[in-house]
């Protein structure tokens, strides 16, 4: 997909991509390695703001879930644009997301919130965002997010 | 190891591969990125029904939580069938397999289950088979499964 | 960074690498595929000991749970110590950290723990050691674990 077929499928889906998370101390947004770029677990913030926090089963709906997983998708994404120059189209293809679902012991749909990431990739990236992914129940997550994702994409160097 | 002698291992061990799971929308089983294989987490269906549901610890036994670890297993290794062509001896390693055992809290014994899953490798590929791994408890697993496995392996292209 | 000035920080920090936990039945401490070198999940043990046993938030400080992170680095060290013949210096980059924290629903800070092990990265890897990471809580973790780490390295042939 070229760049600006993603920019405009972005603009039809009115995101707006977020300035990228820093870096904490130690450890970084994003790693590349080879053709590989490596991007941290991202939380569910959008400007600035945790979307969903709790667990799961426990106050946060399914719908409030998916858009957690939306919007960690969305900074899953920021944070590509950062590493690849503001150049999407390099993305060859999503590799892997990691779903992370703060649950409690009855919640059982993690597939189902993490589906509203996964759709998202696919909307954006088309079939190069087709992934493989895992989708689980946490008993919590930093901040009290209710939602965290990381990914492995495949970049043209 | 060469394709016939896996598939005598299999033989051996009674195991017939089930026809994969189908791609579920945007998320696909597998992806294969380099000489790597992403293989999604499996859950543990056989004849498609779950063989293990809830938590270790809370019902779940631990016989019954290897029977679901093993399950993991064959499913995952039904899945590289379909990614190979069907040639599962293209497989040069197993690399690492994530183990997530549905868990109460004073359940400590997430190594133990997943070794069900690991000893099958070991039992189908030799060598081959013997991987990094984590194995962790988690709060819930998506559709009450009480194990869920995934797996990277190199492949020969 | 050459092998001479890891084992010089090392020594600053009064870090002496143990004798690396031997392979486990079907499963292998490491494995290397390509240049990447993929380390199974270490518990956070010293001498032989547990540092930290149960979950952040009962009765799990957390001081102690960054030392139990601090130990399961360590023990991450011993083994990409182990795996590349004793030179460290052919780290070319921690690429990724997966950081599990036995934590009660109601412990958020699993960033915090896992800061002791990517502020130990950093300390005897500089640069090189800056690596992606995901920060999550686990319902409970083997042998009573209140840490669990795994990490993928870049390494040089």
């Amino acid at each position: 997909m070229t760049a600006s077929s993603i920019d405009d499928r972005l603009k039809a889906l009115s995101i707006t991509l977020p300035s990228p998370a820093a870096p904490a101390a130690n450890y970084v947004p994003f790693v590349i390695s080879g053709n590989q770029l490596i991007i941290s677990g991202q939380l569910p913030t959008e400007n600035g703001a945790m979307v969903a926090s709790g667990r799961l089963g426990d106050g946060v709906s399914l719908e409030d879930g998916q858009k957690a997983a939306r919007a960690c998708a969305i900074n899953l994404i920021a944070q590509a644009n950062a590493a690849l120059g503001g150049d999407l189209s390099r993305i060859v293809r999503v590799v892997k997301l990691n779903g992370f679902v703060a649950s409690t012991p009855d919640f059982t749909d993690q597939h189902l919130v993490i589906n509203a990431a996964s759709n998202l990739f696919g909307d954006v990236f088309g079939d190069a965002g087709k992934h493989a992914r895992a989708a689980v129940g946490m008993a919590s997550l930093p901040l009290n997010a209710a939602v965290e994702i990381d990914a492995i994409m495949e970049i043209a160097l």
